[in-house]
C-alpha cells in the first residue's frame, strides 16, 4: 500500500491547502509506548504521513526507537491536541480520563480521532460518537479489541447486512496462555502464572486479566458495534478462571471440550443483551477450542453469513500498531482525496442494554463436586436435579481424593440458570456433599 | 444496519437528484440464481436499496422468492445495464466473456459494478479497475472469494498497514468436505465423493472442485489484492486431490498433521510470485487443520499483524449473498451521503507476476511407496535421498500389502522440489521399488 501523492490535502475543514504543500496527513500522537512505537516505524519512512508532535510522559525517557528526533516529543498533551495543523489526533496513552478530555478536545478543534483505548470506548464511546458527529469528524478504534485482528471494520462493513445473533471471544492472550499451559502441561493455575509472569505475558498484579475485567471492556465494545447496545462494563456478569484446576482441565479433555475464558453478547427474542465473561467448555469441534497460547479469536454468527470467526495477535506492539495504523490510513486516504475521511456507513444510534439477568440465561453445565457415602451418591445427585428439572447427560465417578471424598462430574442438559442454582443449593445442602468444586457453562 | 434517510441521492453522475426524490440507490441485477435470490431476500423489505430490473436467462421460470414481481425480470441483459436511471449493478451471473461485456458496459456507463465472479475477476480484474478507474465508478467483489469470510474488504483496508508475506486458504468447499469425510470416516475418495455429489455439496463433474481449478481463481484473486500481481490462474501449478487415499489421511494422522487442499501465494525475496494450488499435509496444531466440512479458510501473514486467520462458509445462498449486499451497502452509503461511494485506499496499480517455478520452492515433503524386497528397502531409499541432498526426518514401514509389497512412508526435511523430484526419479529407478503411491507437500 502506497498513498498517491498527486493530490493537494484538505485541511481539518475542507478546504484544500495551497497545492504547493507537498500532499501529507498531519498527526498529533498521545503515547509513545509499546503501541505507539510501532505506529511510528510503521509509519517514519512514508512522506504523507507526517508527525508533527507525539505527547509522552518523560521526554528524556530512553526509547526504543532509533534515531528518534526528540523536538518531536512534548509532554503537553493538551498542547498536541489543539495544534491547529494537525488533522488526526491518535490516542494511545490508555486509561479513561484523561484521555476522554484530550479526546473531546480533538474532536471539538475539529481533529479525526484514532484510539486504540477500549477502556475509553467501552466506558464513553457513545457520548465521543455524538461529539464527533456534531463536529463532522471520525473516531476510529480497530486497535481497541483484539490488538491486529480486524473485527470493528469487518463487523461495520463486510458484515453490514447481518443482523449479528451471537459473539463468542477469546478476547485476552494471557488468559489464554494459561489456560493453554494447563491444558497441554497439566500445570495448576498457579503454575501457569507463574509462567506467564516470567514470560513477559502476566502482569505482576494479573487481576484485570484472570478476573475477566479487561474481557469485559471488549465485549462491551463489540457489543456496541454489533447490537448497538451501550452497556455499562462494570455491570457485566464476570466470572475469572482462578477457581480452574488441572482436574476440571483433565476431566473436560475426557468429555470432549476445552476450557476457554469467553466473552459472550446476544440479543434475547424480547430485546434484551445477554452478555457476559465467565470460562467455558469449548466442544473440540468448535474452531474457537484450537486457538492456542497468547492468540485471540472472535466467533460471529450473522443471521445471512452463518458462522464466521477472526483469528491472531490479540496484543503485542506491532500487531496492535497494524490496527492504528489501518485506521490512520482510511482516514488520511480519504483526506488525501479530499473525500469524507473514512468508509462511514451510517450507524443507527447505540441504545443503552437492558440486561438479562445471568439466572435467567439458558446454559448446559459442568459440575464437579467432591462426596462423601460413595454408595448413595449417585441418587441423592438426581434428585436433587431432578426436583429443580435439571436434566443430566452424563456422571462421571472420577475417583478417590487423598482426604476420602469422592470427585464425580455432571454435564448437564440445557436449562436456565437459576434451576442450576436450585439443584446446585440443593446438592451443597446434602450429607453426602462434601464440597462443591467448580461450576462452568458449556458453549 | 439501517441506511439514513434524510439525504438527497446523486446520480451517476455526482450531481444531487432533486430532493423530492425519497433517497434510495437504483439497483440492475444480472442473474437471479442462488446468490442473486439471496442478495434479493436481503433488500427487498429496505426502501433505500431499488431493484430496477433483474436480467434472468428465463423469465418463465419458477423462483425460489415469494411474491416475486415479474414485472422486475428482463432477459435482455445489455438493457438492463444501459438503463440511464440504474446507479450500481450486481453481475451475478457467472463465466467470464459475456459477463466482462456486461460489466465494461455498465462501467462505460458510469455505474458501479459488484460482483461475485471469481474467473472474471481472476482473468479480466486489473483490466476492469483500470476501466473503473478512468470512469471514476468502483468495482467490489467481496463474494467472488470464499463466500461470506470478509477477505478481500479486510486485506485492502484492516491489513492496510501490512506488507503482505504469505496467503495459505482452504478455498474450497467440496474438496474440504470430501477429505473431512475421508479423515473422520476413513471413507475412499471415491466414497466421499460420491457422499458430497448425493449431499449437492459436489457437482456430478466434479472436476472444477476436485482438480483445483477452482481454487486456482480465489487463489490469484487474492494475489492481485494482496501483493499487486497479475497472474493468469491457468499458469498456477496446481494438483488436486484424487490420488489421495485413506492409507495417506491415516499415514498423516500418525504423523500430527491433516490433509488439506490449499491455495498458496508468496512473494520470494528477489520478487517472484510463488503461487500454486495443491493438497498439503497441515500440521494439528495450525489453526487451518481445524477448519471441517464445507467451511473456508483464510491464514494471512503480515509484517506487522503476524498471523490472522478468517474462517466461515465459502459457499452458499445467503453467505455468499451477505458479501455482494456488504458490496452494495458500501456502494450506496456513499451515494446517500453524496459522498466518494466506497472506502477507496489508493491502490498501486497490480504488475505481471513473474512466477517461481515450482521447482525452485522449498518443501517438506510427505511420500509413500511401495516396495519389494524389504530388508534392503531402508539402506536404498536413504542412499537415493542422500544423493539428492534430501535429508530424511523420519521413515516409516507401514506393513506389508495384499500384494506382497511393504507400504513405506518418509518425512522430508525442507529441501527445494527439484532435489526432491531427482531423489524420486532414482527411487523410482530402484530394483527394490515397486510403485509410487503419494507424493505431498507440508506447510
Amino acid at each position: 500500500m502506497s498513498l498517491s501523492s498527486s493530490q493537494t490535502v484538505p485541511s481539518p475543514t475542507g478546504m484544500p491547502l495551497s497545492s504547493s504543500v507537498s500532499p501529507k496527513v498531519v498527526i498529533g500522537m498521545i503515547g509513545l509506548g509499546t503501541v505507539g512505537s510501532g505506529v511510528f516505524k510503521i509509519f517514519r519512512d512514508q512522506p504523507e504521513i507526517f508527525f508533527q508532535k507525539i505527547a509522552v510522559k518523560d521526554a528524556s525517557k530512553t526509547r526504543t526507537i532509533d534515531d528518534l528526533d526528540l523536538d518531536l516529543l512534548s509532554q503537553d498533551p493538551h498542547a498536541v491536541v489543539s495544534d491547529p495543523e494537525t488533522q488526526v489526533i491518535v490516542e494511545l496513552m490508555g486509561g479513561a480520563e484523561l484521555a476522554k478530555d484530550l479526546v473531546v478536545a480533538a474532536i471539538q478543534n475539529g481533529k479525526h480521532v484514532v484510539t486504540a483505548n477500549k477502556e475509553l470506548i467501552a466506558k464513553h464511546g457513545p457520548e465521543l460518537f455524538e461529539l464527533a458527529r456534531q463536529h463532522n469528524v471520525r473516531i476510529l478504534f480497530e486497535g481497541a479489541v483484539a490488538g491486529g485482528i480486524p473485527i470493528i471494520m469487518p463487523l461495520k462493513l463486510s458484515l453490514g447486512a447481518n443482523r449479528i445473533e451471537e459473539i463468542a471471544g477469546i478476547l485476552n492472550g494471557t488468559t489464554n496462555y494459561i489456560l493453554t499451559k494447563m491444558t497441554q502441561e497439566g500445570w495448576s493455575f498457579e503454575q501457569a502464572l507463574q509462567e506467564a509472569q516470567a514470560k513477559g505475558f502476566a502482569e505482576a498484579d494479573p487481576t484485570n486479566d484472570v478476573e475477566g475485567f479487561d474481557v469485559g471492556y471488549k465485549i462491551s465494545v463489540l457489543s456496541l458495534i454489533a447490537f448497538k447496545q451501550v452497556v455499562d462494563p462494570l455491570a457485566i456478569h464476570r466470572e475469572g478462571i482462578t477457581h480452574i484446576t488441572a482436574e476440571d482441565i483433565e476431566n473436560a479433555r475426557e468429555l470432549g471440550y476445552v476450557i476457554k475464558l469467553i466473552g459472550l453478547a446476544k440479543m434475547t427474542d424480547d430485546g434484551r443483551l445477554d452478555i457476559r465473561v465467565h470460562p467455558m467448555l469449548i466442544p473440540n469441534h468448535h474452531p474457537l477450542s484450537n486457538v492456542q497460547n497468547e492468540f485471540n479469536a472472535i466467533f460471529v454468527k450473522g443471521d445471512a453469513v452463518g458462522d464466521v470467526m477472526f483469528y491472531g495477535r490479540g496484543a503485542g506492539e506491532m500487531p496492535t500498531a497494524s490496527a492504528v495504523a489501518a485506521d490512520i490510513l482510511a482516514i488520511a486516504t480519504g483526506l488525501l482525496k479530499g473525500n469524507e475521511p473514512i468508509p462511514s456507513m451510517i450507524i443507527d444510534p447505540a441504545i443503552p442494554a437492558k440486561l438479562q439477568p445471568v439466572g435467567e440465561t439458558v446454559n448446559k453445565y459442568y459440575l464437579r463436586l467432591n462426596t462423601k457415602d460413595k454408595p448413595k451418591v449417585i441418587g441423592h445427585l438426581g434428585n436433587a436435579c431432578g426436583d429443580a428439572g435439571v436434566s443430566l447427560e452424563s456422571v462421571m465417578q472420577k475417583g478417590i481424593n487423598p482426604d476420602g471424598t469422592a470427585s464425580i462430574v455432571l454435564l448437564t442438559q440445557a436449562v436456565r440458570e437459576d434451576q442450576m442454582n436450585q439443584a446446585l443449593s440443593a446438592i451443597r445442602e446434602q450429607e453426602s456433599t462434601s464440597d462443591i468444586g467448580c461450576l462452568l457453562r458449556v458453549l
